[in-house]
């Protein structure tokens, strides 16, 4: 048979054997040609092997996958998930449920404590007086962590910056006393909105502390996102323990081009109002499944998310999504019968969105009981289609085990999946110091910020199709590692 | 200076000049680094170029484009605009206005003659009787260049096929008489959807011919997506001479599902009526605004989407995104003050959807004229993040243009474009005669069948920032191609 005739065989047969098109079925072969050229046989079979196992990985998935029906419980009957909340509590009992049904090895609860902070009924901020336009509402909601504003809210002029160093040079004078309004936007000429959302997070995460510095009493932040349109996003503010700590809020990215505006024409004066609070810790837990090795169960590889979620949206792209994915690569491996070598646990971590505490729980245990984490792989950015894998790792052990993985780009290829070096996943991050491999599920970016932190992160921006494909990626990724594995 | 100090230089230097992020800086680096590795200076500076001008229309487009707001004229304030159609008509107008804004060495319309067919205001698929659930209307619309059911509407048997073969099996025993419903669904295991429309949309297009072949009296067909939802999705069925030409209309897949499961439990008879028509062929256009080359102007390339769309939606992502996308490439150029070597012209096609007059036009007339068409890209398959590009020519000059256009990989990679073999756009085709490269943009295609040819395919679905990216990515392109041209 001359490589022609067995090419074609081989399409044939693959294509026959897994219902794909024949073309599908050329690109495996071609990626199983291009990987065996320089090797023996067995290699080649073991390639042939690997492509026939992932194209079915894929068929499974996209014909028989739980993964939209879980996100639609958790969005629709359960809803956003804030640590601490109710809604906290029934995604831990719902997912704990859902991981039963499979079959795995066992499931359990790791208990973690988590902050309890609540949004509160009061979320207010209006223009009371402005040259042009009068008084009118903002749209705008509180920043995760916030303080309240006194009872009765505050009222201040409002001073615009466009970066933390701003107010620095504003120093006490420009700012004592007023309310500081953050307005630099995301940088849309980023191609990954990553990149933009990273360019300009500071003004929420540290902007209400440096603001207080000089003495502000509030901050105002304009909404991370690259869209111009009406909806306010939340997310995590962090106080410096140095300062006083001043309530801070979002402000919708077109409402902030409007008070920007005005800004222009004259003094603003804002009345800003949030009751929301800060309670008790309060303990909770990540839901935990597992497939045991057979044999090396002390290899453990991890596939996760996060469970809570803010509670102004459903949390469907953040990070619901990302759960059920990872829930859909044990129930994709069960149902294909795969029996893994190394410990394969779909961990869904509580408290990313404000505190980690899940992931530091975990990583804590996991350092205690001495278990060593191979890999770990993390879907944070939302369930859209996937573009590939992003790889991170102690600095010492990083070019050995991304140049083995990087071996297997021509098998994911064929599924739009490429592999490159970047970050991983906040939860997982705790796991660095084993000197394992961290690994970030990397899909399409463009519209994650539409929703990200905000009420139109519903179950309806999210496409069952991307979805699935993105477990299926998450699959295909895990079953290479556990067989082939990373020197420790 | 070396090689590591180099690269930081340039990135650093990229990264101010075109106000990108160190890392994109790095990335063009990369690329320049690469490709010029095994040829002379010139070419390395040559290279250097490119990555920055091409980072410069990203950086215009993604900020100072009019692709979304000529799209929202044409989805709201005109509509869906089937050929011959009051809409069409101002889709002519409205383009054609919006370039002569460009300030373009020449806009103009060139005539066609297009088919003439109207829906009509009655469209309804009733189950008259079935074993379970009686009578109810099935979400349904007629498919394009249906000839009308008799006045009054036709009652039938249904008789459920998987494919045109079972048709053949049947024969005139199993079918005279009836109304052969085509049910096989679109692959959900193929990657690229398009496959998967490739694979049943012989169904719609030559189904009913097949079953009037054995004297059927109507035909229903499955609408041609993976989603199972309640939106019937049309599209042109064509009718072979050979045969009496009967009515044909498409069933949402959730009601394809319901009405195969009636037919499980025992026969199910339907009542059918369109009142749709076909009138005399009308005059119509393409509209055409071209930037004149100054080295070649007798090269041309061209880049085009359809104008026409089906008047069930908005015609937003088919093909409103493509034509907008053209317009824009014209208008960055323009802003960016290039000067082309070459000729680059913007052709809007009308009536892709149900005749290709327009492509057809296009065609002769270049021919006639005796123009070189050097390269045609197609927009048509949706406004979509962008994935990369599909090339095809005549079969004698495909490896040697193909090898031309891959050294450019590089420079496009990092907005996460790949280029490969693959078909390239239905208005384009007759071009492909000139043996010039065939090009076909390539976004994304998860989502596109979710609105293919059905109400929910308006503005809304669109992304603004992937729209954009589309364009920037078609504007790159063309700038290689003017740059560098192809050999004749």
């Amino acid at each position: 048979m001359n490589e022609k005739k067995f090419t074609n065989f081989w399409a044939h047969r693959i294509s026959r054997w897994s219902k794909v098109s024949y073309k599908a079925g050329l690109a495996a072969i071609a990626a199983v040609l291009w990987m065996a050229l320089p090797v023996k046989s067995d290699a080649q079979q073991s390639m042939e092997d690997d492509a026939l196992f992932i194209r079915k990985i894929y068929d499974q998935t996209l014909t028989d996958c739980s993964a939209y029906d879980w996100l639609a419980f958790l969005c629709k009957k359960i809803g956003g998930r804030l640590a601490g909340s109710p809604q906290a509590s029934a995604a831990v009992e719902y997912t704990g449920q859902m991981l039963d049904t499979l079959g795995l090895d066992a499931v359990w609860k790791q208990p973690c404590t988590v902050p309890h902070w609540v949004r509160g009924d009061k979320e207010r901020v209006r223009v009371v007086s402005s040259f042009k336009l009068g008084s009118f509402d903002l749209r705008t909601t509180t920043l995760g962590n916030s303080v309240p504003t006194p009872e009765g809210g505050l009222v201040a002029e409002v001073v615009e910056v466009q970066s933390l160093d701003e107010v620095d040079r504003l120093g006490e004078e420009g700012v004592s006393g007023k309310i500081v309004f953050f307005n630099r936007p995301m940088n849309p000429q980023e191609i990954n909105t990553f990149s933009a959302y990273g360019g300009a997070v500071d003004q929420r995460g540290s902007g209400p502390s440096r603001a207080a510095k000089y003495g502000a009493v509030g901050a105002l932040v304009r909404s991370m996102t690259t869209e111009i349109d009406d909806h306010p996003h939340t997310g995590s503010l962090g106080y410096s323990p140095d300062f006083p700590k001043i309530p801070a809020m979002a402000v919708s990215t077109r409402d902030a081009e409007k008070l920007s505006d005005l800004l222009a024409d004259g003094p603003v004066r804002v009345f800003m109002e949030t009751n929301c609070n800060s309670f008790d810790p309060k303990p909770s837990f990540n839901v935990i499944g597992e497939i045991k090795g057979s044999e090396h169960p002390e290899q453990i590889i991890v596939i996760g998310g996060h469970l809570d979620s803010w509670e102004t949206g459903e949390g469907a792209h953040d990070d619901g999504a990302g759960c059920v994915q990872s829930m859909a690569v044990l129930q994709t491996l069960m149902r294909l019968g795969y029996k893994p070598k190394r410990t394969i646990r779909c961990v869904l971590f509580m408290n990313e969105e404000n505190g980690l505490a899940g992931g530091r729980a975990y990583g804590a245990a996991a350092n205690e009981k001495g278990e060593f984490h191979m890999a770990a792989i993390e879907s944070d950015r939302g369930g859209f289609t996937p573009r590939g894998f992003t790889f991170d790792a102690d600095e010492s052990v990083f070019a050995e085990k991304f140049k083995k993985v990087y071996t297997w780009q021509p098998l994911l290829e064929p599924y739009g999946l490429s592999l490159s070096k970047g970050g991983s996943g906040a939860d997982i991050g705790p796991l660095k110091s084993q000197k394992g491999l961290l690994i970030g599920f990397y899909p399409d970016s463009q519209r994650y910020f539409d929703y990200h932190h905000t009420e139109t992160d519903r179950l309806e921006a999210v496409n069952k199709r991307e979805l699935e494909l993105g477990a299926a990626s998450m699959t295909a990724l895990v079953y290479l590692l556990d067989k082939y594995g990373l020197d420790r």
